[in-house]
């Protein structure tokens, strides 16, 4: 009764791994010789000179802003860090146990039901819309991780940048120069990174002419994941459990034996190490020694060891993930907001890369290999 | 200073045209025939025989439910109908101007929140949500209409169909046996479809390992768009500017002529008559006669007769939101609910991929070609 069809043996690229989706102008990732670029400067050096918002004005508009450019920036941002009174309330009514991302996400798509160019499409409201979303997610992860440890909302203060902000909103104090310059870092590191899973799905959402809030809620679901963003929580989970240089060894080996995957190695771009991750073990490296708690540095250099050992030949690395959990848990940020810091870096690469393709827009409108049944007949269901 | 990158010529496929993303047993479209299958069932015979919980319920496991297997479906679903008092007023605090699309997301991300399974990932968990956001939608659809009209919301009647109750929480009536069957028909029709933007949007976000809430959320965002489901909107805005039937002919050569997009035809994968369209179109057709208001029914026909004429040799026809646009209009549903509707049926192809996909997961990371400046020197923001 049922006929299937002939099985096709169409080669096809699962995950899309190497198929282009977009001409940009906004980052390229050589991911043989470990390089990365946001619109031709080597992250090295925005790492080392550059702030989160000069890094995402270049992300945007293609270069560095003069003096003035950079004021006026920086002043758009600080103006739009408040969010409503209601969402403040909403985000207390989110059961205390939810994950500050589906906070993050829900509180996202209600900004857009109060966004003054909600029936705006043109590219200004669009901008006016990154600019926004910047700036309030921001406020949305502190606020949600905040409400979630039964603390007080800290109004954001307009004198401190936009990572001493966001600092000073999640922990109530205002971050000295060196620990607000790190913060700056992360966000730098975290901004742009291509065609990742979340970029992309931003992208295949405004490419039906959707609005911004739509494309950057789906980036934020996306993000979640453990495959994504969702992975440097799991890495600190990971070293927390092995909880000893001494027993790095055969942790790794027992999960490589097992066919686990090592939270925090290997990239679908990257064959060597991932230029951010290197910059992160240097933060990582001083702050252990700073503090003195140099041990879960040591059992993350161990675990490096070890894996690269392993799995080095095959291209198996650190990535991002790694090295920024360990920044974080030197920073004393607890783990559940590692992914909503990253979100609230990647806004500025999701808003760049539709802002972007939306100048040349074409729907995402993939096809399928269909290997189900064909002329199926229709039985009553009385005589199923 | 600045050097361009050697301009690329790779051939790539804008839009992901025709590039196959997964292997599907869940639908298949000929776009040559005009023919539309789901599991293997032409969709003539689902509209004819089917109802909205039996399509869904073959969707998403293979194969038509048995008595039981259904009567428990359509159980669990009539269970689910409530969403929490909660929600209720986070409707109600949504600006009224607001499109009612950005109520659902909103609302679909809140209820991620408050899922009972929101910490589990396994298989079960999925269907479970997958069950509970369905139901939910039909509510959320039919509460945000009444919230904006400021009318009173309406509890779900466990008595009638999905279809038959998602009518009478619109419109506070208990539909006749023949609307609530057309609503059925509607819902079967909008289901599936195959790698829509929606749906793969939706995919993207579940393919990182993220929960199906935050892939929902992002098929709504994605299904927003004019280019997508805001088409069957933007139709009936069309039809009600032409206004009568001699203004057909003039209005849709001076479009062609300004190379403007004529809502409701053509699309990425038919090059022939929408196999949705034809049934809807009959319906249509009924429903004006019934009414005695032929007119729109007659303005609808006429578009057609000369779009084809002008464009069918290029393969541009009429799809499923031309003729879904009159019967909504007949039916005496408000347009800012039209593409609300397509949600609330579309949902069961958006977790049907969703659940396929994810038994053979790989993470959509897909690459992008890179034509912006390399090499560029950072010049310290005091010299720019």
């Amino acid at each position: 009764m049922v006929s299937r069809m002939e099985e096709f043996q169409v080669p096809f690229s699962r995950g899309l791994e190497g198929v282009p989706v977009a001409i940009t102008a906004i980052s390229h990732i050589d991911g043989k010789q470990g390089n990365l670029i946001y619109r031709g400067f080597p992250i090295e050096v925005l790492a080392q000179f550059s702030t989160f918002e000069e890094t995402t004005y270049l992300l945007w508009f293609g270069d560095l802003p003069n003096k003035d450019e950079l004021e006026n920036f920086k002043r758009d941002l600080i103006e739009h860090r408040r969010i409503p009174d209601f969402m403040k309330e909403c985000i207390g009514n989110i059961p205390r146990d939810t994950h500050p991302m589906e906070a993050l996400r829900t509180c996202v798509s209600m900004l857009g039901c109060f966004d003054p160019d909600k029936h705006d499409t043109s590219r200004g409201a669009r901008i006016r819309k990154a600019v926004r979303i910047t700036a309030q997610m921001a406020t949305i992860v502190a606020y949600a991780h905040r409400t979630r440890k039964g603390l007080e909302l800290i109004d954001p203060n307009p004198n401190l940048s936009h990572a001493a902000n966001l600092l000073y909103m999640l922990t109530g104090e205002v971050p000295d120069a060196e620990t607000a310059r790190l913060m700056d870092v992360i966000l730098i590191l975290h901004a742009e990174h291509g065609m990742n899973a979340s970029t992309f799905a931003a992208m295949v959402i405004a490419s039906t002419l959707s609005d911004m809030h739509s494309a950057i809620v789906g980036g934020i679901g996306a993000l979640r994941g453990p495959l994504h963003g969702g992975a440097n929580e799991r890495v600190l989970e990971m070293i927390e459990e092995i909880g000893s240089v001494e027993n790095v060894e055969p942790y790794i080996k027992n999960a490589l034996a097992q066919r686990r995957r090592i939270m925090g190695f290997g990239h679908r771009v990257y064959k060597t190490y991932d230029p951010r991750a290197r910059i992160l073990k240097e933060y990582a490296r001083k702050l252990s020694q700073k503090s003195g708690q140099t041990k879960w540095f040591e059992i993350a250099e161990k675990i490096e060891e070890v894996v690269i050992r392993e799995l080095g030949a095959k291209g198996v690395f650190p990535n991002v993930d790694f090295y920024s959990a360990i920044v974080y848990k030197m920073l004393d940020l607890p783990k559940e907001i590692f992914t909503p810091l990253f979100a609230a870096a990647r806004v500025a690469g999701w808003t760049a890369h539709v802002l972007e393709y939306l100048q040349n827009n074409r729907i995402f409108r993939p096809t399928s290999i269909y290997n189900g049944p064909t002329e199926v007949e229709y039985i009553p269901l009385e005589e199923r």
